[in-house]
């Protein structure tokens, strides 16, 4: 463990863990990603990502950090992106509102080694559009479903395909969506068996779930 | 209004506006329930019905009360149930559990004159069950779509179809389904355009809905 | 379908469904919009709307899409405005704060064949101001209900109209009044039977629904 | 102050407070209640009253206590039940399910001295029946409103009447009603000035508030 | 009824109810408020309030409706106030931070016409200062309480006099206070019977409530 | 589809998606589960669940239907249980009121050919006994993870393995761990990063999730 | 740590940790609990505790566990309870209602070796009652207050004493009292300085809390 | 009491009751502060602090008032602070998110006399981290545990120390985290008997409980 003072840098997580070094962006300044990373980078040899990430201090932390690259659609800072593991996720939106958090969640799937699909504008009050996409549905290694308003989209694409799927609610709506409380709530409720659930917005979480997953399906091979 | 003593019985709303005469069965005792539906037969010449009425209680006033029916799975008492308007409603549940409320909804629709079909297990866990219903719901003058868990229905069928869609929550599933506030919220929150929602397990509320159309599309003809 | 790349426009609803075109504005660039209005005027023959417009993206799109109208109170832009179809609505709102929703259900049911009067400051703190309004509201063929605070409006509307009646949530209120979800709770809670409700703040929903009983009623004629 | 290791009895509560002396009944044993009462009656010369009174336990008191009175219908015994003081409260109950809790605010009202009308079945869903009470409710020195699904009752009357008005929610109603919170906070966000609410099915906080009103009124005289 | 176009004025409510004219002055513009004041002042002989009105809109009405003056704290204009009814207002708030809604309640009600005595920084914290208001309490006709984490002072004040008590829960605090719900929540949950409780922040609305008191004591004197 | 009549039965799921066949047992007869289990056996191959069936329905239904086997514990009827995939799954329960779902959970998952290790007791209050079986969590391929009033054991074993980890909340606990919600919601804000979660007390949930996750780890090697 | 099958009793707890040994024994049979105090009286010398244990189970523990004593109003038994360590505690409870919780707080809490005084009926709404026992309450090295409807009883005793005070809120009351919910919440919004809160009802965690601190206080002597 | 007029100053607290002096400055402007904060430190001898002071007010402040300083990462100004009383409080923070109210709980303790240690980052997710500062905690005299997303901290603590804990929920997180009312309802949820919990982010209320454990254990030598 390093000790910067504002914060502990576990170096050792990547051995200890195999989990890809990720620092949460929001609410640190510049300098402190700049610390951070370069101490992560310097420990380790896999890849290092800032998540929450706005253009300004991207812009200076890159100047600071070579060889990063950032994804300005998913708040992204990225250091040495993992290889391909041949895992391949398709990133399911319901609607274009949804799209931020679909961007974050291919991002950093894609930094750490996962092959990315995205499909979007396929709610469920468009059953044709859905039922376009399903052949591509059902050849992902997992689902990640990105649905705001129409959290409903997680129970039918867990009705389409056998892999994991990985819901996330988000935020989008107004009055009776809760900001997002409403769809998690309902992708809790869901009647299709075996789909799983991750923070509302979190497309980082879904990611790392699906990181999880090609792990154990790497080490099965 | 005819006054009697513990409660004040509304004779003349047929007249005044349109709508049929329902007594809220639940709390009331048969002998209640008897003395208001006499007093709404004998004031009135269009159906009457008792909801909310459970099997017991139905007994002793259907002895006291001639010429009517009981629905044991809707637990509705109909006397004078209307002549078919021709209009058309297709009661959409989508799973077993949400029956009870799909039975109360279709029950009192067909007492007031409307023609209901009654269609199941359309959840949209199971896509290709509700895309072979298509037609059938196509064909409706309204949907009226009970769901609970699945909340999700409701925009699905509001996707298929261009009448008027009846959203019915029910307080069915367990845990994070909150005993129906998930699927209401969920329901508000759907993005198919120009769904309408009434009150958790309230089949009586839909099917009066489906009434106050069945009316206005009437007196256009 | 057409795929612009961040959306897909579904060209082909209008023939499939029969609703009208809609774009949601809200987070949307007056590019993107453009190009989305664009293609749908192109590829359908009926009304194209786009809603939650504000005034100065609506002049960038109006200066890039010709004939088009943009009505600010209701921040509303349309293209190809429907024919009359003799279809009558009256927005109801209970009070001056709920009258920007109530503008919003009117312009849209306007732009799609629906003829709308409004009726103000009808709240049930002030029973006369309601009762004065009996006649135009039982001439309806549907009453929308706008009310925030005072969500007891639909309740009493509901008993003295006969026809359909769309209640729609506002956001208006402080304290308990829970920017909306009181007034949602409050519409389904109601005791007046065959009431339907939809999202708070959702004029355009209210006007969606009743585009759709106006189907229905016409295809009955 | 007399303690009988169960519970403190404040027998100078109303010398001091001029407030009637009230045991809460509800999970008390009658032994506790006889031996509070008798204690209550011994130091004071006012009346006595014990709430939420089952039959059998008011049966058991009433036996070792002479003299007291019980309501079936309100749970209440009562004991030197006060004069009347003139001042004249109308409690007003939406519908037949409020009864109860309309019987309890009744009851306990008389008891301390208050004139009580009640007046039933006039929930704003049927205005021409409120409205035919008009007179009544203006003749009135306070009106108590007892409303459950139909919380619009006290913003209603609140605007027909300029007495004070005192709001009792009740738990009746299901789904979206929320067992009383629905009207407790539409109440609230009432649109009617200067309406007061009490707890939930709390006949008995908004008699008690009514007999603070007449103590002022009378004080005043 | 006065048709404005923007908003109907009621100028016979005076008459008809007793109740005095106010304008809710939030989301209204200068020249919208003018416009009603004039209308209210022509056709009423009593006072004319207008509330929420913030302190570059009060000095543009003030400039075009003279005679008028501005409580800057109340955020309250006030037309014609009222003379003194001899009925006296405690207003009660426990801390600073309620203050703001404590000074609402007493400027409305000294426009229409109550003595009012304010008295601040009283939370059941510090019992001795609550205590040694005691007489000044005790002499009042009622007693309004301004609390928002400190909502027990209602419920002290209940215990302390006979008088009527309206209690109004503020929004102060943070955390679990929420917004004022949980003030409210307790003020209803509280033991001293007969208190009464008006909407968050909503020192207006119990100043009404104080003047229908008024009113009803001075009735009967 | 064969249709019962009161359900349909998704013969061909199996075949389509690849799931395992699932009756859910709570509030269906004896005679209900029967037949479509009967329908189930006849058209599929595979496995055949009945989850939440009580004990006296089960040896209704195990007389009518011969083979299949009772677990009381995770109340499951299992008919024809699948074969060993070699894919390794520990249930982790933090306390021994998480035990009735742990073995849902564990007795779903085994019946559909997953190795099942079962820990108990292993709280984050003890966080030794949560370090002395690092080496079985490690050793996982899949964690599901059960707490209760601990929901907090999600986020520590997900800090220490990193394979897959699939949280249930459970409704232990009293006051407030709101029947689960709290723990639900806990889990969802947790600081482990790919931790997903299913519906409060799914045991039979989590299972599925691992059956998808063994399933696409099994495709892949 | 000794593994009964059924649990994992942690006999090192005692000496780890310092903290008494607790059975939950909410849910358990009596003859598991037999099995745990067994295992935890042989492999320890302190207190051995067993808490929420019914009347029945309890003459089955002690028939088979000798030496133990049962407290029923506390429904806990009790072995070899330590000695006085001379830390005084008082319990101090606003209403009858609240007292079981009371009851458990004051066993548990004289069971580990504190001292406990009992004072009851001392709620805001009678502050001369709360007052006339500020002596005892300011003796006190630590006073724990349980307070359902009346929530508001920690606020004022924090604003009394200098010691520690940890408030337990009770599930008493009913509507606004939201089973403890409300209390929760309103004192930790409460306006005196360093109260801290336990969970709704527990008694048992205000006891363990106060053992802390009697073991801290102890420790520097 | 001195009366300032905007607020009374309660000059004998220190004396009464044995706490220090501390002004709320969050809503008061430097003057006011100003104004207080002169009459403390004339009619006191110990500490005066001002809590929620931006660094602007700070400024003006402390060049009215000598001798002050100001810690700005706690927003706190202090004027004499207490010499140590050798009470030894660590403070721990779940995450870098959670420091500011950490620095409020450290600040505002050391001001009063506690020796102060601050531990961060060892979140539950990162298990080796906390047990490194193992010793440490068990040192304590009290811990105070500050976590938001990771709630879970304050029972991890709870098991690994006898001492007391009091647990301050923040409103860091996002999403489910609900502002931090999940944290406080799962700390209450917690398993770790005996741990006590103070308002969201109050890092002031948590030393200010820490000061009264001292002042106890102070008293007891």
């Amino acid at each position: 463990m390093v000790d910067l003072g504002f914060a502990k840098v576990d170096v050792d997580r990547e051995t200890r863990q195999g989990l890809p070094e990720v620092v949460y962006g929001s609410g640190k300044t510049a300098t402190q990603i700049i610390e951070i990373v370069h101490t992560l980078l310097r420990h380790n040899s896999g890849p290092v990502l800032a998540t929450r990430v706005d253009d300004e201090t991207a812009r200076s932390v890159l100047a600071a950090v070579p060889d990063g690259a950032y994804d300005n659609a998913a708040r992204l800072l990225v250091w040495r992106p993992a290889p391909s593991t041949g895992f391949g996720v398709v990133v399911a939106a319901a609607g274009t509102a949804d799209l931020p958090v679909a961007r974050e969640a291919a991002a950093v799937a894609a930094a750490v080694g996962i092959d990315v699909t995205t499909v979007t504008d396929i709610g469920v009050a468009g059953l044709h559009r859905l039922l376009a996409e399903q052949d591509r549905l059902r050849s992902a290694d997992t689902v990640i479903v990105i649905a705001g308003m129409e959290g409903a989209l997680a129970s039918a694409i867990g009705g389409l395909v056998a892999c994991p799927v990985v819901a996330v609610p988000t935020s989008t709506g107004y009055g009776a969506a809760l900001a997002g409380i409403t769809a998690l709530l309902a992708m809790h409720a869901s009647c299709a068996a075996g789909i799983t659930v991750v923070n509302i917005d979190s497309g980082f979480g879904a990611a790392m779930a699906a990181f999880r997953l090609a792990r154990i399906a790497g080490r099965r091979t």
